[in-house]
């Protein structure tokens, strides 16, 4: 019934989706397994994709090849550049999109792909043989031969939800949960563990009173996450969200529920996102706060649901209710249904190499959720890592590693990999050492290239990225060039309180003024215009940005040169940390346990002293 | 956390979601609640709406104002007016539809409908005080007050899946079943059985070979269900169906699963719907025919995925794939899901009144698969006549009950109240005694008023209505006044093959010769043209048969004057069989657990001889 897969993907999130697109698109033949074929795709918790680091990393998988912005831009309901008055590299893409249009195109997309088929059941078991992934075996019985073997089961592996004094079995609301897997892997040796998440109730937009609240508008333009040229909504249509606030009175109903909450007493186990709390989480931590924010994010086009960011809880849902009509503009607030907390399984991610492959069971790999993360865009973008590891492995070819100074996303891995997690893992800025250089508006001059050697990327984006790149030094050489008279920059200097050019002056001086950008300059001098008239505007901004941060952009280039040396240096698999003599016995557990691939992955373990890792280098050195 | 609700809806089916609609129209404050919100309005199995008898309904349920026939014209992919050949009364409009598109469209009309709120959870319990429903406990725990109860239970309740020795508990695949309701209802005294349907597998419509099938294109006009304008898609846009047929060698690659199919060895206990068997059953009984039809269904505008019409299994997967893979054009099909055979819950129909309001007790309406009914339109129908008569309990009005003279809806709940069913009850013409009035032309024309009466239909039906009925009489004038010459008609009738008129001759003459139609006259006579330019095609048509189908119209309005003696003799609810001596056994055990409304029902009863109805007859008359 089933011929022998490339790869077999077990879920169909954002990261089994993005696993099976990527390994398809590199040859493999692909089989997504999904226990349910009208769901892939599905955004689970709140309507939207990026923000800040996480908008980063979409780009991130689009520069790869891969499909989140592609969809996201097709769905997006408004979009909104974060931080736009602070630096290039604080620049974060963000949209809200339609719920139901995501997952629908997410399908799309898959059908699209010539190499993925589908297949709806439960995947009960990897099939292991000499310690290496060859299959699995589903619900109805069915042993599914194939090379390798990508699971991502999100929150459903033995998943539990939660609701005040109520919990009950399922992978989402609604929705069974997955059984079988975990058991088997602990048999095999592997170490299991749980973990939370929680998602709001989800309201009634008729109900709601917006005239209470403060309006927040999509961008007066849309860039979108694609590389590629997407068709996206116009600026003029875009669905607004709205801001209203928590009050004390909001904190003391949350507070009747305390006896009653699953987490406070103890009937959760599992640990939940730090930076995501749930509401009664955070009126317990900070107590001090005599309100919280909370974002009203409509779910789609045609749909009046409300999806109520920043008030995720397990409270019963009468004193969900109770409280939420505290709210400014939920005074008459119908409740669609309750918040809830989930419970799940989870691998500690050390138990994985930088391939997302399992150390103990070869051709195996783990994607999202199921290695301690929480995010689609963290979730996605572990699936495209693993959907290419996989196939690489199935055709015996090396594998596909990002550093952490070419993307979040090596960053991302390679934390998950050295220093584990033991609560939901969630991409910051701060968690980049070179945050100047990965920014949004490069991620394809980053990484496309990589991806195209390896056959993922498109030629058509291969393409796209040596016109950016000619563009952007055609640009630089014009404005070197290109003199400005005094006169012609008079008017745009004083509208921007810059000081007068006092004699002819190079363009690209002229740009390295504050406050000064590129698009103004070419409206205002019109000879500029005209000598800048071919480019389109993402080159225009990426030369303006390599022009304007050049400094710093050089100096983050230097530092990732130095910390290279420690890169560069590879440990062998086989290196025996036993005859290394001195090591901490902290240091010498976790290297055994991590193997690290590199002396700079060593030194990021955490409990490592860097006299550890010098030791280490030492002894390696003889 | 709840209001009190005029009426609560369990399930967002077809039956449920027009349930809702209904009520809501007439102004109750309506609480639709759903185990998933996500599923509102699924078609669990074809994506295909209408066809013989089924098509009628659609167009009867848009004459009162319901929705199946606005979200069906606006998902459709394909649209066929079957049956064109034969009499007005055989033709049935059918679709193909969007799979997702219906659902989308479906909740979209729902949420757009002011009196309807929504809330997902399961319901456990009727909450009945006094033999009264006066609201429902959910699976949270949830007492929600309200003055009737709808329940649309679907394959939901105690579902149970079986494919070949598999089962396990369901309502749908990849969906959790229901639980609590029947326990529930069979402890306060009602009969419970279990019936059985069953789906075919899913098909991955790339790995089909087409040039091997006959394809089915849709019709060159579209005309659609809704009698309000709806956009619809253009013609050429339409998508494809194709057919194929299973051979010799399908029947014995299937029959090799035999063994282990779940019907024959009998672990399936309840029956299965008689005329949508699965081809497992059509090979058993119909063991001469060496070849069945499959009709190959695409499931959308944007899928490959493809129902396989007219393979419904419950055999094992493998023996589903080996036979599937023997039919032409399916030599490499790829399975997305296998079919599977579902048992559920029915409370034997017996037990409702002609409001669909169960006799035990009141205020408590049933509608759709749990009166044991198969089929969406089924469905639907029910899901409108209880959503009204719930409105109409809560706001203590008369109950809206349609004779089986004025609408297919009316033959069905009769039916079904009358004879009961112990197989999944499925329309047909035959049913009905009256077809020739109960077309799918005039539904408005027989409807539309009495529901406009009520408070469902809109002013803009009606205005509709009254124009159409004008516009006839208009026209029907007009051919009566017109003289044709014969050197007018000379072209047109030759063309047909009529012979030439002798001398001049009324309009309606002419048009009442065989193989004439008024469309036609038009065009090849412009002055006949001219003069009635004014009307549209639907009323145009609706003259043509009103004149055409004349003497066969007006025979069967005599016949249901006639019958009519028989309904309008009303049967007192209070009436005591006992009394009435000389009553057959079989007569007083069905009348005493029916309490047929009148003496035609009574009439109609299974098992009931023309001697029971006349003694009742002369008792009552006494």
């Amino acid at each position: 019934m089933f011929p022998e897969y490339d790869v077999i993907v077990v879920g169909a999130g954002h990261a089994g989706s993005e696993a099976a697109a990527a390994a398809a698109n590199l040859g493999s033949k692909v089989l997504l397994v999904t226990m349910n074929m009208q769901t892939i795709g599905q955004m689970s918790c709140n309507p939207a994709m990026g923000g800040i680091a996480k908008g980063q990393i979409v780009r991130e998988i689009d520069a790869l090849g891969g499909y989140s912005g592609i969809v996201t831009d097709q769905s997006m309901i408004q979009f909104r550049m974060l931080n736009r008055s602070k630096g290039p590299a604080m620049w974060s893409p963000r949209t809200q999109n339609d719920r139901m249009l995501f997952a629908a195109k997410w399908r799309e997309q898959l059908e699209q792909t010539p190499n993925v088929d589908f297949y709806q059941d439960m995947v009960r078991s990897i099939i292991v043989k000499d310690n290496k992934a060859c299959g699995v075996v589903t619900g109805l019985g069915h042993h599914i031969p194939s090379k390798s073997v990508i699971v991502t089961s999100g929150t459903f592996l033995n998943g539990i939800i939660h609701i005040g004094e109520k919990n009950f079995g399922g992978g989402r609301i609604g929705e069974k949960g997955a059984t079988g897997i975990t058991e088997q892997l602990v048999e095999l040796g592997f170490e299991a563990d749980r973990l939370k998440t929680g998602t709001p109730p989800r309201i009634d937009g008729r109900s709601l009173d917006y005239s209470k609240m403060e309006e927040q508008k999509g961008d007066e333009e849309i860039t979108g996450f694609s590389y590629l040229d997407v068709p996206k909504p116009k600026a003029q249509d875009q669905i607004s969200c709205w801001i209203t606030y928590t009050s004390t009175e909001t904190h003391e109903l949350l507070k009747t529920g305390f006896d009653r909450s699953p987490m406070f007493a103890g009937r959760i186990e599992g640990v939940g996102p730090r930076y995501c709390p749930s509401i009664e989480d955070k009126i317990n931590r900070f107590a001090d706060r005599d309100r919280h924010q909370i974002f009203v994010e409509p779910e789609g086009w045609n749909t009046v649901e409300i999806y109520v960011n920043g008030f995720s809880t397990s409270l019963p849902d009468d004193v969900q209710y109770k409280a939420l009509t505290s709210i400014p503009g939920f005074e008459n607030a119908r409740m669609f249904r309750p918040g809830y907390a989930i419970e799940y399984d989870y691998f500690p991610p050390t138990q994985l190499t930088h391939a997302l492959e399992t150390k103990l069971i070869s051709n195996l790999f783990f994607a999202g959720q199921i290695n301690g993360t929480t995010g689609y865009e963290e979730a996605a973008c572990q699936g495209i890592m693993a959907g290419i590891n996989a196939h690489q492995k199935a055709k015996n070819l090396d594998p596909f590693i990002l550093k952490r100074s070419e993307a979040y996303i090596g960053v991302l891995v390679d934390d998950l990999i050295s220093k584990g997690t033991e609560e939901p893992y969630r991409m910051f800025t701060s968690r980049a050492e070179f945050r100047t250089l990965l920014r949004q508006d490069n991620a394809d001059l980053r990484l496309t290239e990589l991806s195209h050697n390896i056959g993922l990327a498109s030629e058509e984006r291969m393409e796209k990225v040596r016109n950016k790149k000619e563009g952007v030094e055609q640009i630089t050489a014009i404005l070197k060039e290109f003199s400005v008279e005094p006169s012609e920059a008079e008017a745009y200097l004083q509208s921007k309180n810059s000081s007068p050019l006092l004699q002819k002056q190079r363009a690209l001086q002229v740009l390295l003024r504050p406050n000064i950008d590129l698009v103004a300059m070419c409206k205002y001098i019109p000879r500029l215009g005209a000598a800048l008239s071919s480019f389109n505007r993402d080159t225009l901004e990426q030369a303006e940005i390599q022009i304007k941060y050049e400094t710093y952009i050089e100096k983050e280039k230097e530092l990732v040169q130095k910390m290279s040396q420690l890169e560069n240096l590879i440990i062998p698999d086989t290196f025996d940390y036993d005859k290394v003599a001195a090591l901490s016995n902290e240091a010498l557990q976790k290297f055994k346990k991590i193997k690290p691939r590199t002396l700079g992955q060593a030194s990021r373990i955490s409990g490592v002293n860097p006299s550890d890792v010098q030791i280490l280098m030492i002894y390696m050195g003889r």
